[in-house]
Formats: C-alpha cells, sequence, structure tokens
C-alpha cells in the first residue's frame, strides 16, 4: 500500500473509533494516566502538524496556534505542555473543531504526498502513522477506563461472540537460548527503543504455551494469594495494602460469582479467556504462586521471532482476549501476538548502543527508560500491522488499565 | 405568581442557563468543590422526585431508578451516593436523556399541581424551587471556573456594557445597635438556618457605604499585602504560601496589565468595580490592612434591614459585579444586594433555638454548620427573587470561586 | 507572692514535669501538632529573653544566637522559624544544653528583677510566666501522645488512685441568661483574647451539672453511633470516614473490655470518669444523640463565673480526670473547672472590640482566630493558677490530644 | 580469624559508632528512608536472635519478648513488624536497654560458639556479620542525614585531612567484552543476589579511569543543567520540578561558594574529590551532558573483578570519598572500590537461575528486586571486609542519602 493511502487508512480508522462516543465521552479524562478521546483526535493531528509539516514547509503557519500548547504531550523540545492532568478541563476545542483541525492537517499532508516529499519526510510519516496506532489502542483503554467508573457500566460496543470457550491445555515449550541477536533490523520501520539488534546470551529455559487464563489467575486468587506477603514483591505487598487490590482491575463480584467489565459492558467472567488488567506485581505474584516465572524479554523475543504475526488484535472487533484454542501440536506457542500485552521481568532499558531519533522525536522512547517493565505481543486493541516481534511496550508496574495478561517462563537445566 | 407557574418559570430558567453550554461543557468537572452542569440539571430533577413526589405518591416507582444514587448530593437519608469527585465522569446518562429526566419530572409536578396538593407537600415544592435557585447560582460559578482553566478562555456569553465605571466614594454610616431581633420571622419561605428569628446584642458599629472596588485592594496587592504576614490570619498566611495565593482568583497579569476572567471571557479590570473571588482570608487581610475588619452577620443584617432588596442579579444578564452608582446622600448603604456575596465574621452556626427541617430535608443546612463563615447580600449571579435580608449563605475560608467580595466596618465607640 | 518568686517557681515547675523522661523522651516529636519536652523547656526561656530581655536591655546580645531561630515558634514579627513539623531532629541542642539555657535566661531575669523593672517589662514576665504555664499543659499532652504510640506504654508517672469511683447523677441547671457581660475586667492579668469585657445577650438555658462520663459515651459507642451519619456534622463524618474515628483517641480494646492510656500507662476504663480526648465532632455527635446541644462559651461563662476556683488540677498529681463526687445539692454545677476543658460551639472569633497585644506579642492569639472552637474550665493537667471564667482556650475540631471532654446544654423555653 | 572471634569484633564495631552519639541522637528518626541509630543496633541483635538463637536453641525463649514486633525490619515470615516510619517514636527501650539486649545475645551467641554449632548455623552466623556491616553503613548514612537536617550542623567526629587535593586526570580504559561470567562463585560467602554465576554478553565498551570530581559535577550544575530537560529522564525531570533538585544532597551555597556537608560538619567543597550523594536521575542526567553514559553492572564487574579490592573505606576514619591520586599508568582503574557507590543502568533484578535463602532469610534481597538500581564498589562508610567484585547493592532510583557516585562509560566500536 502506498503511504497517502495507508495514511488516509489510519487516519480514517481513529476517526471511527469515536464514532460509538458522544461528545461527552470524548471529552472527560477518569484518570490522570488516561486522556480523553478527543485529546487523542487532537494529539494525532498535532504531531503531524508539528513533526512532519514544520520540518517540511517553510514558515510554517499554524491556523490553530493555540493547540501547539494544548496538545503538545511531553515534549519540552517543542515548547511547554498544557498540564497532563487537565486534559479533561477542555470542553473547548469542541469535538467538532478538533475533528476540523484534524480535516485541515489531512488535506495539507495528502497535498504534500501528491506533491512528493523527500525520504526524511516520509520516514516522519511513517513515525506519525506508527504514533497514531499507539493512540488507538490507548484511547480505547482509556474509554475502557472511564466507562468502568460509571455505575450505568454503558457499552462502547455490542458483544461478539468469542469463538472457543475452552482453552489449550497448559504445557511448556523448550528453548535452547545460546549468544543469539535480539532486536530490529536496521532497515524497515521499529522504534528507535528496538534498536540496534544485537547480541545477548539467554540461558535454557521453558516457556508456556499459552498466557494464563481467569480460570487459572481464580485460583491464585481463591487461595488467598492477596492476603499472603510471600508471593508478592516488597513494592507489590504495599501496593495490595494501600491500594487494596485484591482481584484484576475489571473484575466485579456480583451474586458470588466473577463478572468482568468490558467494551460490551459488563459480562460474565470467561474462565477460559486471558486474565487481562494485571499490573506487574500482580503477574510476578501469580507465577511465584505457580513456581513459576516471568519471561525476560529476550526469552520471549526469542520464542517469538519465528511465529508468524497473527492473533486476536483490533480488527476481529472483538475488543477483548479470547481463549486459546487448543491444537493438537502442544509444542506450538500459542497468542504469542494480540489478547494480551504480556509482562516481562524486563526492566525498559536501552538496548546497547541505542541512539534516540534525532529533533524533537528524540524524545518519543528514550526519555522513560526508568522505572518501567517491558511488555511484548499486543493485544486485542492493537492493531494487526503495528506489532512485531521486536515491538516493545511498556508501564509502570503498577498500572492496570492496558490490556496485560501473563505467560509464564522456567529455567531449565 | 401561583405556585405551579413560579414552578414552571424557575425550571425553565435553569434549562436556558445550560442553552449557551455544549454538551462537553455540561458534563466537565473542573474541580472537587464543583459539579457538572448537566448534574446541577440532574440533581435539581432529583430533589423533586425524591422530596416531593416520593412523599406525594404512595408506593411511588421511579422510571430513573439508577439515578437516584447517582444524583443524591449527600443526603445520607435517602441512601448512597455516587462520589462526589467523580461526577465528572458521567458522561452518561447523557445530556438529552438528562433534560427528558427533567421533563418527566415536570409533568408529574405539573399533574400533582393541577389535582391539588396539601400545604405540606406545597412548601416541599417551594423548598424545591428556592433549592433550584441556589443551584442555578453554583451552576454559574461552576460554568466560570470550567471556563477559567482553558488557556483558550471561552465565553459563557457576550459581554454586556455596565453602567458606571467610576464608583462612589466610600463613607461610613454609623449604627447604634443595640438588642436586637435578627432572623426570619416564623411565616413565609425562608431556610431553617435563618430561624427562629431571636435577639442578640449589638455594640455601636460603622458600616462602609459600599464594597470594596478592584482599584483599592490593588493597593492592598501592589503595597506587598500577600507578603506581609502581619496582615493574615495564620491559616491563610499558610495559604499564601502552599497555594501561592498572589491576587483574586481570576484576576490575570497580562503586559503589566491587571485582566480579569468573566463569563464574558476575559476583559481589562475595571478599577471601579467590585472585587470579586476573594476567599476569607484575603478579604479579612486586606480589612486589617485598612485599619477596619469585616461586619458580624448581625451587623449586616442590622443595616440591610430596612433597605429594599434591587441591585445587580442574574436578571441584568451581566453576570459580573459592577461600580456602586454615586448618590447623593452619602448616609446611603449601596450594593448591599446582588453584586458581590460579602463576607462576614461569623462562623456559620445555628441560631438559638435552632430546628433543622423534618424528614431527608434535615440534612440540608445544619450539618454544614462547622468551619465554614456566614455571606450576606446576593451577587450577580443570584436570582433577584432568591434572596433575604435574612439569607445565610456559606462557604470554608479558602474558598474563592463563588462571587464574594468585601464589605468592610469598624468599631465605633 | 512577688513577681520573683513565682517566676522562679513556675520556670521550677517546667523543669521538674521533664523530671521522669529521659534525654530521648525529651527530644522526640511524635506528630506535627505535638513538640518535644525538650523544645517546650527552650522555648519558654526563648520567650522570656526575646520578649523580655531583649526589650529590657539595650543592644541585647544573646549568647544562644542559634536559638533565636530555632526556638522560634510562630511569631513572624520577631524573625524565621525552623519548621514545625521538624522539631524533632534537633538531637542538639542537647537537653543538657538546654537546661543551661534555661538558668542563663532565669539568672538574667532575676538580677533584672532585683534591679527592679518598669511596670510594661513586669507586664511582660506575667505574659511570660502564663505563657509557661500553657507549656507545661502542652508538655504532658504531648508526651502522652508519644508514649501512646509506643506498643511498650510507657508510664509517666506512677497511678494515684482517684478518689470517687461513682459519679453525680446528671441533672439540668436553668439559667435565665439575659443581657449580661463577658469576658474579663480590664485590670488583672488576663489574655488579648478574653477582652474587652461585653455586653451579650443570651437566651434561657439549661446546662448539665457534670460532665459526659465514659460510661454514657460507652452507649453511645455501642449504640453505634460511629456508624449512623445522622448524629454528625458533615466535615465529622467524613472524619469517620477518612481518619477511622471510633472511640475516643485513647480507648483501647483489650478481651472485649475498654482500657484506657493514660500517663500512668494502661488503666481499665473508669466508667464513672469524664469521657477525654473527643473532638469538637465527636462531642457535638454525642450531644446530638444526647438529644441535647453543647453550650456556648457565653452559656459555659455565665455559669461559671460565680463558680469558686477549684477542681482536680495538675496539682493533684493524678494527670487523669475523675469522677464527680456526688453531692446533696442537685443544683450544684461540677467539674466546671479542672478534669477536662469543655468543648463550646463557640467559634474562635475576636470579641468585639477586641485588641491584640503590642509588638511582638501581637501575634499571640489574634492570629488564630479562625477554624478553632473555643474550650472552657481548665483540665486535669492544667496549672490551678492559670485558670479563669473568662479563659478561653482553642482547638481545631479534629484534634484529640487535649484534655478535651463534653458539657451538655440546652435550649429552655 | 575464627568466626567468634569475628562476630565479637563485627558486634564491638558497631557500638564503637554509636560512641559520639548522644542517647538524643540515637533515638531520632529524620525520614522514613532512615532509622535511629539505636533501632540499628536493636535489629542487628534482633537479627542473630531471630535468625540464629531460634533456629539453634529448641523452644527457644526471649526474654525480650516485646522486641520480637518492634524490632523486624521487614520479615513477613517472621511475624508483624512495628511501622517503619515510626521507628523515631521508640524512646523506650532506652539506649541503654538495647545495649543490654545487645550484650545478651552476643553472650548466648558466644557460649553457642564455645559449645560448636552445625555448618548451617554458622552459614547464618555468617549471615548475621554481613547484615551486621549493612547496617554499620545504614547507620552512617542515617546520622549524616539526621545532622544534616539539623540548622546547627552537628559533627559526628572531627575532620580528617584528606591524602590528594587533586585529582588523577580523567580518562578511559578500554575492554573488549565478550560473553563472560559474572556472579559469585557457589562458595565463599555472597548475598543470594550475587548467585548463581552465570553467562552474559557485553559488548565492547570504555570505562572512565575514576569517578566524577565535585568540580566537574560544578560545571553541569554552572551551565543550568538543572534547568534543562534534555539532559533527564522524564521521571527525574518531574523530580527537579516537584522536589526542587538543584545540586547533589549536601551541598550547601554559603556566600557564592559551594561547601558540602559532611560527618565532620560543614566543609568548603573539594574540586578534586568525588561527587557524592546524587541519585540516579543525577548520575544519569550528568552522563547524558557528557555525552556518555553510565555503565551497566556487568561492565562494571567486568573491569572490577581482576582488580585488587583497597580504597578509602570506614577503616580510613575519614567518611567522606577523597580524591583519586595521580597514577603514571593512565590504565589503571582507580577508586573502583570505596570512596563512592557507583551508579549503574542495571536495574535490580534476579540473575538467571536466582534461588533465594530459605527460611525467613529468603526475604533478605529477592522481594526488593524492582524498581531498584544497582550500584557497584562500596564507599567510603562501607566495611572494607564486607565488600566483593559481585557485591550488589541497590537504591531507588529518588534516594540521594547513601554515599553514591558516577563513574562514566561509552561504547566502543
Amino acid at each position: 500500500m502506498s503511504l497517502d493511502v495507508r495514511l488516509a487508512a489510519i487516519r480514517r480508522a481513529t476517526v471511527d473509533l469515536v464514532a460509538p462516543l458522544s461528545a461527552e465521552d470524548a471529552c472527560v479524562q477518569s484518570m490522570p494516566d488516561a486522556s480523553p478521546a478527543k485529546w487523542h483526535l487532537a494529539h494525532t493531528a498535532w504531531f503531524f502538524e508539528t513533526v512532519v509539516l514544520e520540518t517540511l514547509i517553510p514558515r510554517y503557519q499554524s491556523s490553530f496556534a493555540n493547540f501547539r500548547m494544548l496538545f503538545n504531550s511531553y515534549y519540552n523540545g517543542i515548547g511547554p505542555q498544557f498540564r497532563r492532568a487537565q486534559r479533561g478541563v477542555l470542553t473547548r476545542p469542541t469535538l467538532a473543531d478538533v475533528l476540523a483541525y484534524r480535516e485541515t492537517i489531512d488535506v495539507a499532508l495528502q497535498r504534500a504526498l501528491n506533491a512528493g516529499v523527500p525520504a526524511s519526510i516520509a520516514d516522519l510519516i511513517e513515525l506519525g502513522i506508527e504514533h497514531e496506532q499507539q493512540h488507538q489502542e490507548l484511547l480505547l483503554m482509556d474509554i475502557k477506563h472511564l466507562f468502568s467508573c460509571n455505575p450505568l457500566a454503558p457499552r462502547y460496543r455490542a458483544p461478539r461472540v468469542p469463538g472457543a470457550h475452552t482453552s489449550a491445555p497448559l504445557s511448556w515449550i523448550k528453548h535452547n537460548g545460546g549468544l543469539r541477536e535480539f532486536g530490529a533490523e536496521a532497515t524497515g520501520f521499529a522504534f528507535d527503543n528496538e534498536r540496534p539488534r544485537h547480541r545477548a546470551f539467554v540461558a535454557p529455559f521453558a516457556l508456556a504455551n499459552r498466557v494464563i487464563t481467569n480460570a487459572e489467575y481464580c485460583e491464585f486468587v481463591d487461595s488467598g494469594g492477596y492476603r499472603a506477603p510471600q508471593w508478592w514483591l516488597a513494592d507489590g505487598w504495599h501496593g495490595v495494602q494501600t491500594e487494596g487490590w485484591a482481584h484484576p482491575e475489571y473484575w466485579r463480584r456480583q451474586d458470588e460469582k466473577w463478572s468482568e467489565f468490558t467494551l460490551a459492558g459488563t459480562v460474565p467472567l470467561d474462565p477460559a479467556a486471558p486474565v487481562c488488567h494485571v499490573n506487574y506485581y500482580e503477574a510476578d505474584a501469580y507465577a511465584r504462586w505457580a513456581d513459576a516465572r516471568l519471561p525476560t524479554e529476550y526469552e520471549w523475543e526469542l520464542a517469538a521471532e519465528p511465529v508468524a504475526i497473527s492473533g486476536n488484535f483490533v480488527e476481529s472487533g472483538c475488543l477483548h482476549p479470547h481463549a486459546a484454542d487448543a491444537v493438537t501440536d502442544n509444542s506450538q506457542a500459542l497468542q504469542l501476538f494480540g489478547d494480551v500485552w504480556e509482562w516481562t521481568s524486563s526492566a525498559y532499558a536501552p538496548y546497547p548502543g541505542f541512539r534516540p531519533l534525532c529533533g524533537a522525536a528524540a524524545e518519543y522512547n528514550g526519555k522513560f527508560m526508568s522505572n518501567q517493565l517491558v511488555l511484548r505481543g499486543g493485544a486485542c486493541v492493537t492493531p494487526a500491522s503495528h506489532i512485531r516481534a521486536s515491538y516493545r511496550n511498556f508501564f509502570y508496574p503498577h498500572q492496570r488499565w492496558q490490556f496485560s495478561g501473563i505467560r509464564l517462563a522456567r529455567d531449565c537445566r
């Protein structure tokens, strides 16, 4: 697909995601970590305007000068930013204004592409496309959180019946490890944090064939896992006591049964579906309780690199993880891509030889490389074309509103 | 005006106040003290439904059962309440849903009134009308705060040119005081906190003929008033240091001049207009700096009781305080009603012999009688028919988003 | 007693209070509201040095220049202050250093008194004496709080058997009220906040003959008083929910029985003794539950003015409130002085015509006249010579570490 | 040295560290991260009692039953713990009581050693010795912090003149890296977090020959390093803005010159001495500003493993880092051990195949393996016999009260 066609498709997809929302839904911010849907719409246009159009067009004059500050997320190199925790007070510009802003930027981008752009600009547009896909996922995470705060439990869209309701049995796939290469090759699109490709040594290990199910996680909960400090990292146990974590973020207890809030409203908890919206501490505690551990990001990548990218992505329309179909071949890794982001035990850190992007984009990834952990593989709200085996997502260990789940690993001796 | 006509007019007025707002504007909560406009619309209907219809109609069944919790403000006697600080996450019910809810309640109320209601129910409807007027003012305060947080400085409505741009000179009106009666008479509508009428002794005092202007308050600011602890109560000085108070809430410094954010957007500060949106600590510090003090609520009431109620109320459409026209008679008290609420030094406490209302309405006023101070006289966002000489408004000493100003008093010996 | 003798006695009494403490006990600060015993020792010397000696002696040079800042409590007029919440980190100067500082100041004061001082200086010494007595009480409050935080429940001193273990029955004493005079006369020592003497009108009322006992308060607790919002002011109910108030500060539940932490360690709760260490919200909620109310400070003073000052003060050595002996005359008010400070419903505010002291002492009382409530009558840790019928103590409504109790009042019609 | 002799020496050393302190100094806690010196004395005895004596002696009965909870730091497996942030309120037991406790435990340990103990118990005593050495360093860190909060700037001990006042010039030492082994061998004492020895691949790199000096760090400060977001990790920049970091923890600005608070009081900043008490964000920002980076812990260990352990440790009595003497051989790495702990960019995580210790000691290290970073090499407050090339210390990235400094690294291509 040519760049202009891809650009148009991605831009349209973002607007389509907002279609089920009222202007009210699109405006509100339910917590500082989340942003309003309208803000995502505006910020992704802002990114194209500020990073692409300002670079391309000499003496570029925006018709939306106020937006430079309002929709700057965190780029100190570009200028001051409107306070993150206050994004929800921006009832103006209205949703209609923001959609008009997007159109203006889209017209300018397509005009530029028609006229032909140098490769460096094409690369920035590529970056803008991937950036927009990240915000598509964030938009769905944020709407889910917003709706979850409402006792009316609104639906973002009608439920779609998932395929399997039973899950493949858990089995372990051995890997020899060794001195191997990791990270993205030098060519083709990848974020700066996936590069450079480099060598690392991995000891033999075994990886679970699929992610942990709700039924399996229920056993941990029912066995008193949230009341037993021995399973928890000290910081996690502190969170259990001060934040009251007692089950995954969106689980609800009704009539002595578990249900789960989803983008299709509250539904009974599917025991065969992957557990989702657990934070790192919960994932780590579950693993310890299960006499296993979380994989490193190298272990995960080693297992995933040979596997074709397919799975339950945003395009399935389900917007919820579903069970891994049983397969005849027990040695086949399931669900590596899609369904849930998989917590790894690897701190989000620069790869050896890491160089950030140039210019404003230098702040894109590098400055967040502390206190966070790497997650791999994409989720049911990730665009399929956005994911790679080398893709490194990252969240703070206490965060739970992303679609995060658990795949176990074990040492192999 | 008959009760049904008055009810209809008041109910319509609330909806009219929302007309300039988008659904987004009406949904967002800009701070825990404020509520969304939509919430005010819903809560005032909820009050009529819960307090009037549930009392009137045996086995009343609401078509909006969910709203009982969502729009309960603070009535523990009625049931649980949705968390105040989270009111802004309620993107559902939508604004349209809430307007429909209002219509349903209005129809039921008018049907009841047409059929005839007992006096006790008429009294509750009267209470609901006054309650709704209070929320009309809150709605304007809250929208002003919301818009003030937006760097685009949106206008709620176009500016209206106020009358005078010069203010009457400040003079002092002496009062003899004595053993006098205060509070509302036993008949006619008044809130429970205005009763019973009772005696209190007031020493001779002098009261300023008008409220303090922006020009006068500017002198305090320019003289370093916010950097001089000697003018401040200890709790106020603490606030100056931790909250960074350095001028009234909505003053803005632009190009070395003061401007002011209003419901008509940001305008140059009018030196002759009353200073507005100061908290109790600021009012008290100003008074001390000016070698005066704030009046007690008895002093204020003693001065106001003989004065006819007229002034700059919400009906003027200005929604901003304006200068007191000079008058020939220097002994005439100006601006006692309208323009700005006037801070008194009186703690909000029960009058001797105070009895709260019965039933759910018992929580209406009494339980707030700690840590707050009384303000008197109404403001430019208060409905004219809502105010009385005995009316007691109340806010915490640190609060500034209400239309509050300063009238000085002095001992007289 | 001559001023020098009184001064010496008061100064010695403070040092005597510290005798049971180790240097460690005297150094630690258990919460921001409390101060270390060593700090009280130093600050009371600092007060004499800064307020008296600096005024008296031209070009006074302190040998303890560092202390000017370290032991300044809150006098902005004197200079900067060491951060209140950090007083406990001052392990230096040591306790021995501070005792030496006290001696130096004492010598200088006595030398000045021997040489003869003008009346204005004698007045300041008088103020210093009363100031020191206030800190004697604070010292005991603060040590009690410190020891209460220690699971070893240390004793400040051995328990002394209190007199009665039964309490006089509760009865009501009627007062006619009327237009009366309140506050301290213009002559003799009194704090500025007790003046000027002024007139106020008080409606007829009845006052309980004694304060509420532990047994009576137990009924409130056992009846679910801390779980029933209808008894509570809104701010108090908020505290119940966020602070977990469920009984008075120092009550402990052991083996299904109540015991109480005292300065003599943990002892069984004496049902006949006054309930102590309740905050204003608890006192107010109890009163409402008991179908009564708290008295105003005028009502209290009207009842107390004719009564001789005697009671359970610090000199009894009990350091704990004890039961009111039954008396034959039911119309006799008991426990008005000593045992527990009695919460009134009166906001701590300036009396009409209030004028603060001159100079540095201007900050003594006036700047605290917001957000606090008046308590009357002194407690079992108050020096007997320190109390007066016009004495106004004041605390924030949430505070509980002072020896505060409850006397009920009722309207009388 | 035999185990009993070493044990006695280490135990005595801890008590010797407390000798310059008053009982007051030893009791106070200056922040939640720090503990009182008395608490360190008691906790290290508690560790021997709970981990060694309770294991060794059947039906062991403590004479100090209360201490089991009071001096348990964080061992949930052993039982409940007194609240960490409240350790400073424990004025009882007194310092004398705690010293007596230590003696009782020492007697019991020596009696056991005289009678002969099995190897497993000897291992636990070994662990107790190393544990005690860790607390010796913490005690000095905590006292430094406590004294730094006191405007009197007390001295822990008299200053000792350090050797050099000029520092070796900075040079870079190249390392080839490769697939190498890291971590402690299986035999000999090491903490569980240093094991197992395992392979990892390290790319070629260069390491600075010494740590960064105050003069070098001054250039960063003077160039506006703390006002330029481009040097900072996002979380670090947030700290700069909210915590006001503007220089290393103990630097003081006096008369336009830098001085530094040390355990010998406030002294002029030595330009040639290592910068100390910087947090990870500062170390990382400095490195980025200097066009370098921090080393990984593998890089550091690879450089340090062949180097003999010598340097400026606690035994030098200086208790402050000092300049690296110039040496003729520029390729010699200086200051790898002693002076300052060196921040690495490695997250504190389990080594591949990590197994925690058994029993109560399982909580010793493993549960802290999140959100912290590894520091290597020991400092001027570390006992010389305590350090190893494989030793992994760890702190949160915002912490600054440990003696932490900066060694730079660079990629080598």
